[in-house]
């Protein structure tokens, strides 16, 4: 046996199209080693032993299965050919997890955005901040967790959980976008880093410069595009010539974060001492730039003159101090200087503690210096710091929470981890932990070392064009520069890294087609990084940082979403290892990734929306044949149960009658459908909506039936498939048809869902047929439908019913409205003219006046009833008088009013007959022949049955003469007979009533009211 | 018979809570009348006529019915008590649809605001604010149209029909929400009134007054509350004289708007070939504030001297022309005038085609004329007209669309109309096409003759404080002041006499307890009036006029919402009489109607639909028992169709499986639940998720048992509900029990939805019993689970199990796990272990090791294996050798290896024994009377039922030693015998295999894996 490889596969062989088998062995294999089985001591099992494994010998394959690298069957099956190649997993919670997730979430906003956040905010709504974006990255991280431990996370991280709980659409999408962000991150540490460099480390290096102070951006775009591409270029060489050196360098580059993280503690307990000195330029209260002069007064001292100093000269028109015209804020206000950094000791938290948001261009300004409150030429606003942008609380969250997250960092490198199961949870929730203890921690160090306005000074303006974190570290600010620069490389490197493993993941899945690259499967970086090169660089990608959170937020919003959705519809399956998650809260998670998503933009999050929705639409629509048992099967059967049980609660209202048809199939006897046209009058009466349960019974006994039930359920299936009859199917064995119909009748549907009427086909040959049964069970199915209160509809002549591809271009659907049992013949026109087959069909209402009614009133209140009922239709009462003998002749009836009591009627049993010519002679013929009727009535020769026969005889003429050229004919039927004994005379009456039509619908009312003149 | 009055019933006696009872006749009223339909013509269908109507009696009743009044008969009946009072409906479209729709729409907007709208958003932008703002509400009123048409529209209006299309809770919360609107409304419109009568008409009459030109809100809101109480008053008073007045003052308002309106048109002709004379003064390109100065110029000629004019002293430090120490920008630019009103034909239109959307503070200017860009000190900025507020295209969206609204104010009336049906469409759609093309033109003729500056001022600074729009009338400005005032105040009146009416109907339907007040119920204005006035009163009104378009565009979106969902579920009786409408025009409406209100503002929006939920939840936790026949059961049935096909599509994925129990019951003969237990497991296995039907079988003739099946039926819901079981009942009737259980098996579930588990009880006295029934129905049955690969599970003593109230707070879950038989013995205890009961539960899984295995090997393995699996369990191999004769002794065993072919079992007639004590006494009983026992499978007696029994005794004796201590004993269920013969004995194996064990399981797979490793 071997050991690596076990041969896999569920045991009944019907079940094949599961593609991550279980890992449980096949009765082939064991088959021949049945003699192992037959072991005296489970003789009592032998029977299951035959075809299930016994526990010992499925144990010890198992496990020696379940020791391979973890991963999906399927990832081994794609990897097996180089697995020669890869190294086996063996990274541990440190290097694998909690190291990378630490690089990725520290990044440039601690060092270049954090001190500015506390300025604007202050530091009680900057911990608020900090402590949104953390805990939505914590919930976040829990959630993951339960979902990491609930089985075999292989390469692929997020988008495996997402796929593999919500289904291949939600993982390719959320998991594609993921992909996205990852590669947008790049670009944005890429830009950090450079951002970085040319301010901070060697502004000298700028290609470009800015044309004047206030036009600076256009400048510095140019110079990052161009030390963009250097720098990627570089990172792709670096990955290129190999990951391991990534991992080296990662090392490297964290250990500088740490350091200068180190370096800004100690430069906070060193300003307790001897805080440095930054001293900062104030006019007034405002705020001086700091490069545009070199001695922060009004005059310096040269020799012995006081001359005007550099400032001087910017406010003023000239150089001479007596004649100039200044400008007015500048001669009001006096020039002081004050310390940037007074340190922890000073108390400055005070002032720092509420925030002080900005406008566009304000300038900022310490509240507690004096000033004289005149406004100042704007000229001179550009000698200031002033806020480059607006702000708010919500743009601030916006701004801070990239740096929280990079908590996937871990998790996508599952592939690569000894125990992923383990390390995961561990890695994550510490590395969350750590980053976010620094932040609160440097949230308030910031705001009690620190002086406002330089805190609120984004560029460092003030302090000489320093990085401002920079003035507060130990021993240099360059420790930070470098330290922050390094940083943001690395965490680069990390997301070049990341995106691809991802985007492979992804490809290996076949999911998506145009991934479906021969060359994707291979892990081929240098065709990765090609693919992913443009996206940096194309002009587009500067703009659309934001989609980088956007997307980052929609992954976490949709690991949260995986964990409730699961926990919440308890699956068996769900049975994660890690214990501590909560439906509440995955559910907070989401609705924080959703309030973040918005708060951050809100177009961004609409568009990102758009993005992921257009993929999964792409996926849905390429038909992704994946079936990973999805948490989205579970919330279909949560669904269904939870509308069925609700529609169990009470009776419809009569305004929300519609027939959910029970369509009663007989099937030959190769088991095909005998009159498929039963299915296509079904499928034109729901015209696609409502229930529709097709039913037939299979004479046997069940327990040799199975493989029949299941040929005729397919079947009948293909043939609802062609006929486009949206249903379900059910096929019962039992011994007699009688038996089955009564059974699925009364057991068909579920709760709410059950049918209210049945369709069932005429019993064509019952004269010629020997066989009592076929018109009994006819009969025994009518008798069936009236106990359980169930419409009933019999179409005769089923065959010449229209196809679906007929259409009626005219013609009229005639209803004989004789007694009034629901309404459901005036319905039922309406819903067929729903169909494309009868729309162009018009309605008739024939009802039938008699001796004592006015039929002119009768016409006039039916046509009110009608346009009550919303219907469009041709009224017409049609009198039949019995007295009226004249009518009767004219009618072409050749009996008189005295033959009533000795009416005559052949038992026809040739074939039925359409001319009017025919029924003529037909009925001739009946004169000649009045002995077989009596023949037949002979069974019980009452008054009732005479009557009977006549009304059939009379009725059957008008409507024959009225309705001849009717497409279709909606009859009331009559009731069987209460004793059996008429149940002949029953079906002849039928016959007699139908004769001579082409189509006709027998409709018998459930006994409610289907119709309503109500809204 | 009566005329206005029918007696009406549905015809079934048991469906009688419908509330809305259906106009046709009852059985009692016309069993009297039996004689009537006797008729010879119709005998055919005299069984039917005993008990439904004939089509011609039926309908002379029912048209005297639907002549009625219109409405539903719950109003009727609520109205019929002061019936007399009220004047008959009697109004036709004109006067009780267009001319207050007319009104409603046309709004204070139209006259103090379009011109600003134009203004800043420009002629093009404007005219697609008006056209998306008209086009929501077109939407809304054809959406409305067809639902008004489709039935009986009482009074109540919108109300009415979003609780007849969408439920009792949808309708209460929107028409909550709308009588909020409107009554907010009505607020608006006072508070309009009033800034028109003391802005434009008696500015004089003002009693506070601003302290300086820049703090003018707050004296102008303490006017507004002194005025404002006043004006309700007096409408109050107009109100309770007499609704008859508010019509009637009502046409005399709407004359005066459209008097304004012509007159605004005919000023717009006028300005051709005359223009008005209002000239603007401009310094530079900044536009000056009329008020504050004379004359237009820098200096003006007193006699003969040039002295500067009251500008210049508004801009300069002293008089003296000379030494004053003036504003720059003042100094370096001219004075002008410019005409305020160029005229159409002066082509100023190309000027104000695109927007100026301007900041807030940000000062008017004209960008064609000449200025010097010198900023100017701020302290000057009061002198010129500048933007009150920031402006964007959603903000004045958000303005604009208030003057769209009031489109229900027809339908509203809907009790007061003579045919609501034909009336409402036609109204409100002409009302809305009037209205639109009076906007467009205004839009077009305002930039065409208004001069940009003047339109984008607000309040008419720049042309002394006049309406802006005053000033383009003709012939007075007086016209348009005067006219929107009385406009303003006839649709405050309108809004008044509309709230309470709405409020009534809401009342009247008893949903919201708080509105069951007896006295709403009479139609007494003066409580509804006292009840609506501290709403206008409370100080937060003045603020939450927002909330009105919330709530309006909620309640239009609700009436699109209702029209799409019932054209997209094609109910039966959806069938407008209005044929324009689709669902995709009612989805675009919807989604604009959502887009609006967020655009308009988004937290609003957010408030408004939190009241609406908050008021859905109440009236949902009220329990609003109303039956109206809601499409929220359309979307019930829509969606568990739409996800059982789903489901359907496939077998469902090892992952998704979960029991799904059949849970076959035995009725007692009063049929009652004869082991209440069973569903006390099942409740206890499912833990409140997932399917289970609960089956049982009736023997006799479906024919007649109907009640017995529905009594039944009714007795297992009860006791469903006892033991909190969420599922499905069904009732069989069958002439043979099996055969009945035969046909659930096959039959039970639906789509998806099918059982995949059954559930039976052990045949408890088939030994005692004579009849050989009790146990072959019993083995029929798990034949029939095993070919209809199906699972089983066969609680045995299932009176011992513990009830849901019971909590075990330790002891064992044992499983023993002999035969893999798809891993439902493992999952079991899981499942049952999310129940209270089985929580403290722990589980034990043993298995059986024999000759040939390395037990340790063994139990290290599946100790692997159920870590792989995420279950906690504990392990252990249980040692079971023949061979070793001394373990077997040591385990209580008299009979020895020899024995073996003899084995001797006691068919036990007596009572189950639970003591091992007992237990040891039974076996040597056994011993004594070994004849029984050959007499027993002398049947067959073969090796293989020796053996069988042989594994059976030794199997119990080693599960009885182990977990005799348990709470419930998990056992593979060995299959049937192959031929019937075997029966007895089977029977007899399980008897022994579960001897001594409190509670037993038995299970028998299905034939599939039921539990992974994969998550």
């Amino acid at each position: 046996m071997p050991i690596n490889k076990v041969e896999i596969s569920t045991l009944p062989p019907g079940h094949g199209n599961h593609k991550e088998d279980s890992p449980f062995l096949s009765t082939s294999d064991s088959a021949s080693k049945r003699s192992d089985y037959y072991d005296k001591n489970l003789a009592l099992f032998e029977e299951e032993l035959d075809i299930r494994p016994k526990v010992s010998s499925l144990l010890s394959r198992l496990v020696s299965y379940t020791n391979v690298t973890q991963g999906a069957k399927e990832h081994e099956e794609a990897e097996s050919a180089d697995a020669s190649r890869r190294q086996s997993p063996n990274m541990g919670t440190l290097m694998g997890v909690y190291l990378p997730c630490l690089q990725n979430i520290f990044g440039v906003i601690l060092f270049l955005r954090l001190t500015w956040i506390v300025g604007t905010a202050g530091v009680v709504q900057s911990f608020l901040i900090v402590l949104m974006c953390c805990s939505c990255t914590m919930l976040t991280a829990i959630s993951m967790s339960a979902i990491a431990t609930n089985g075999v996370v292989p390469a692929g991280g997020a988008y495996f959980m997402i796929s593999r709980s919500l289904g291949p659409e939600f993982g390719g999408a959320v998991g594609l976008c993921f992909y996205l962000g990852t590669t947008f991150a790049a670009a944005m540490y890429i830009l950090g880093a450079i951002e970085i460099f040319l301010k901070y480390l060697i502004p000298q290096a700028a290609i470009f410069h800015p044309a004047d102070i206030h036009a600076g951006s256009g400048a510095m775009l140019n110079n990052m595009r161009v030390y963009g591409t250097i720098c990627l270029s570089l990172m792709a060489v670096v990955v290129f010539v190999g990951v391991k050196y990534v991992n080296k360098l990662a090392s490297l580059f964290l250990a500088c974060v740490i350091i200068s993280i180190v370096s800004i503690y100690a430069g906070a307990v060193k300003s307790i001492f001897h805080p440095p000195e930054f001293p900062i330029c104030m006019l007034g209260n405002r705020t001086l730039s700091r490069d545009l002069f070199d001695v922060c007064g009004k005059t310096v001292v040269v020799g012995n003159d006081t001359v005007p100093s550099q400032l001087w000269k910017n406010f003023c028109s000239s150089e001479n101090s007596s004649s100039a015209h200044c400008d007015e804020y500048f001669l009001h206000n006096n020039v002081t200087e004050i310390q940037g950094i007074p340190g922890l000791a000073s108390g400055i938290i005070k002032e720092n503690l509420w925030g002080d948001y900005m406008e566009k261009g304000q300038i900022l300004e310490k509240a507690s210096l004096p000033s004289v409150d005149v406004h100042g030429s704007m000229e001179t606003f550009g000698f200031y710091v002033s806020a480059d942008i607006a702000t708010s609380f919500t743009l601030l969250v916006g701004i801070f929470f990239p740096s929280a997250t990079g908590i996937m960092a871990g998790s996508n490198r599952s592939g690569d981890l000894r125990d992923a199961q383990k390390s995961i949870p561990i890695g994550t929730i510490l590395a969350i932990t750590t980053t976010s203890l620094v932040y609160f921690s440097s949230v308030v160090l910031f705001g009690a070392c620190i002086e406002g306005v330089v805190l609120r000074d984004k560029f460092g303006d003030a302090v000489n064009k320093n990085l401002v974190v920079g003035t507060l570290s130990w021993p240099s600010p360059w420790v930070i520069v470098i330290g922050s620069f390094f940083s943001t490389v690395g965490a680069g490197l990390q997301s070049l890294t990341g995106a691809p493993r991802l985007l492979q993941a992804i490809a290996k899945d076949n999911i998506i087609p145009f991934l479906r690259v021969r060359d994707l499967l291979i892990y081929d970086r240098k065709k990765i990084y090609q693919m992913n090169t443009p996206h940096l660089f194309s002009p587009w990608c500067f703009s659309s940082l934001q989609y980088q959170f956007e997307f980052f937020l929609m992954c976490y919003l949709f690991v949260n979403l995986a964990c409730a959705v699961q926990t919440l519809l308890r699956t068996p399956n769900w049975r994660p290892r890690f214990r501590y998650y909560h439906w509440a809260l995955s559910f907070l998670g989401m609705s924080m990734c959703l309030a973040l998503m918005f708060i951050s933009s809100w177009y961004y999050a609409i568009v990102a929306m758009g993005i992921a929705g257009m993929i999964y639409k792409y996926i849905e629509y390429q038909g992704a044949e994946k079936e990973w048992g999805d948490g989205i099967r579970g919330l279909s059967l949560s669904a269904a149960r939870y509308s069925l049980l609700r529609l169990e609660a009470g009776p419809p209202h009569t305004k929300n009658w519609r027939p959910q048809l029970l369509v009663l199939l007989k099937l030959d006897e190769d088991l095909h459908v005998k009159y498929p046209r039963m299915l296509t009058f079904a499928s034109q009466l729901k015209a696609g909506k409502g229930l529709t349960i097709v039913g037939s019974v299979i004479q046997g006994n069940f327990l040799e039936c199975y493989g029949e039930t299941q040929a005729s359920e397919q079947a009948i299936k293909n043939m609802m498939e062609i006929e486009r009859v949206k249903g379900f199917c059910q096929v019962v064995v039992a011994s007699k048809v009688r038996e089955g119909i009564a059974h699925l009748i009364q057991s068909c549907g579920l709760g709410g869902m059950k049918h209210n009427t049945v369709v069932m086909g005429w019993p064509y040959g019952w004269r010629q047929s020997e066989d009592p049964r076929a018109w009994k069970t006819f009969i025994n199915t009518v008798r069936c439908t009236t106990a359980a209160h169930l419409a009933l509809m019999v179409p005769k002549n089923v065959s010449f019913y229209p196809s679906n591809h007929e259409r009626f271009s005219d013609g009229y659907i005639d209803v004989w409205w004789i007694v009034h049992d629901g309404g459901m013949l005036m319905l039922l026109p309406f819903l067929l003219k729903q169909h494309k087959v009868w729309r162009k069909c018009k309605m008739r209402i024939f009802t039938v006046a008699q001796m004592d009614d006015n039929s002119i009133q009768m016409k006039k209140d039916l046509a009110t009833f009608l346009y009550q009922l919303r219907l469009e239709a041709e009224v017409e009462v049609v009198e039949m008088l019995v007295k009226d003998r004249h009518s009767l002749i004219r009618m072409g009836s050749l009996y008189s009013d005295e033959e009533e009591e000795t009416i005559e009627v052949l038992p026809e049993k040739n074939q039925m007959t359409w001319t009017s010519e025919k029924m003529e002679a037909e009925r001739r013929n009946r004169n000649n022949a009045p002995e077989n009727f009596r023949e037949l009535i002979s069974i019980k020769p009452d008054q009732s049955n005479v009557r009977r026969m006549h009304t059939a005889v009379k009725l059957n003429e008008v409507i024959v003469n009225r309705s001849h050229d009717a497409r279709l004919v909606l009859l009331n039927m009559p009731g069987p007979p209460r004793n059996q004994e008429g149940d002949e005379n029953y079906m002849e009456f039928l016959e007699v009533l139908t004769e001579g039509l082409e189509r006709v619908l027998l409709v018998r009312g459930g006994g409610r009211e289907v119709i309503t003149i109500y809204s």
